[in-house]
């Protein structure tokens, strides 16, 4: 049975897209209560300036909470050397850095292009090669608007590849694919991803990050897995980038991906029942949000069987 | 460039799941839209009696409206002899009757036990038999249920096999898939799909009607149109089979199966920035009813490009 990691981003793709402020000890039940349910990655928060982010201002605490929990790869965001100096310090078990292929949509974002942000990259390898190999943590860059960016319009391919290259020549081990904008197909991604594949090595990349604004994110996950990508990104609920009408969610919906994995055959670890229960829990604790997803609004269906019971 | 038959069915399980009833000129003015669009298949309407579905009472009139629409398939669901008699009569293209898998369904649903719904798809296929070759409809039975049933629970790939065969012993040409509960997922699409193709040969099968109930429907759509299924229903906006909250359809929304199928280079003929002009112009026809679609609430991508624009 093959064995998908789904990596739970709502804590820092979710918060940082609303207003609420959630409080630490929250955030940390939040966490607990996923890890309960059978989740073993989650993406914590992100070390950004609070200034920018006063949702993101407690990512070292959280930190170090959440590594007390067994099993449990504690996943963070940073956006440049001084962040990932921070999650170091923290103990963040894997340290994801975005870089985005539009150069425009860099410049926007982060105000640097991509020189500026490959030297940043750099500094972040030599923190994290610095580190002694016990506790040294898995260091990646986020290719974001490969599918696509919404000021540019469509990205070439070859940008993609040839960006990834640029990265994995600083000695960075591993590269993720974000559809940042939710512009992706799964021909397109199947394109991506061979082509990284096929140039650079099977290992340089093994996860998605994939975006449901136009609908298209569990046809996208299927395609990935069946090409052997074995990490896919998700947020309980879809909370975080709605930035539209009810429904059309950004991130991918936790249970919906889980529900599509596990009827599959492919084991995730994860106990979905527990999960649509976690859902409920964590709304409390987040009064005001709209929680969306269809596998919770229209309850698991009668004699569902998850991967492992099918296999039993 | 391969190409896809994109079957709307909005006028017929759209309208049926909803209150209000639609006048018939306006029914044929959403036809009459959607075929300006590109859509070249729809099911109009329903020969059931105008009591049990008081919408579905000028169907035979809106059959005669739409087979004047130049290049359209004008398809029509029957629940039984009676249906098929007034489909002919009416001109229908394409009469699908669908039968469920699950016996404890079609007893609770149409009070009708296998045996006695084989008996009246055989009286179908002598009435269609019966017709001059040259206006013959193509008449077609969709297996329902056949992904799971919300009654007896999961529904074993040997049922619809079986049922399947006894279908084709009948004389009849085609059979339909149905995931009537929105319980199926691409590995048991599969299965299906490729067990009635194996066993029964590849014509017997082209088309699906998936649900999008538990968010499932373009993943399904999507291993579907890799298999080389090539007629998907859908309905615009979703309209249909919406029996929980906002989002959670059950019908596969038309726009975003247009965009994922165009944005993969399938071709569908459809115009999707039409169609997207389309779906409000259907909205001001039905006041009051909710619609819904990820594609249409994002709005297409910069510089976004339709199968045949990639091929040029």
């Amino acid at each position: 049975m093959n064995s998908i990691t789904v990596s739970e981003v709502g804590p820092r793709d979710g918060l940082q897209s609303i207003d609420s402020l959630m409080p630490t000890a929250a955030k940390l039940e939040w966490i607990a209560l996923e890890h309960r349910a059978g989740v073993r990655e989650i993406e914590v928060g992100s070390f950004v300036s609070p200034k920018l982010l006063p949702q993101m201002a407690d990512t070292a605490e959280v930190v170090r909470g959440a590594v007390e929990l067994p099993g449990l790869t504690v996943a963070v965001l940073v956006p440049n050397q001084r962040g990932c100096e921070a999650a170091i310090a923290a103990g963040a078990h894997k340290i994801s850095l975005p870089l985005s292929v539009s150069e425009t949509h860099s410049l926007k974002n982060l105000r640097r292009d991509h020189g500026a942000m490959l030297d940043e990259i750099r500094a972040c390898q030599a923190l994290v090669d610095a580190e002694p190999a016990e506790r040294r943590p898995h260091f990646e860059v986020g290719l974001s608007t490969a599918f696509g960016c919404s000021i540019e319009g469509p990205v070439a391919p070859e940008q993609v590849f040839g960006l990834a290259a640029r990265v994995l020549d600083l000695g960075v081990a591993e590269i993720g694919l974000s559809d940042t904008t939710g512009m992706g197909n799964p021909a397109q991604l199947e394109t991506l991803v061979t082509g990284i594949w096929r140039r650079m090595g099977d290992g340089v990349l093994t996860g998605v990050h994939l975006h449901n604004t136009r609908g298209q994110g569990l046809a996208n996950v299927l395609k990935a897995v069946e090409l052997g990508i074995t990490t896919i990104d998700s947020s309980l609920g879809g909370l975080g980038g709605c930035p539209f009408a009810p429904g059309a969610s950004g991130n991918i919906v936790t249970e919906d991906l889980v529900f599509l994995l596990e009827s599959m055959g492919y084991s995730t670890g994860i106990d979905l029942e527990v999960l649509l229960q976690v859902r409920h829990a964590v709304a409390d604790l987040l009064p005001g949000e709209s929680w969306y997803g269809f596998a919770a609004e229209a309850g698991l269906p009668r004699g569902w069987r998850p991967a492992a019971a099918s296999v039993a």
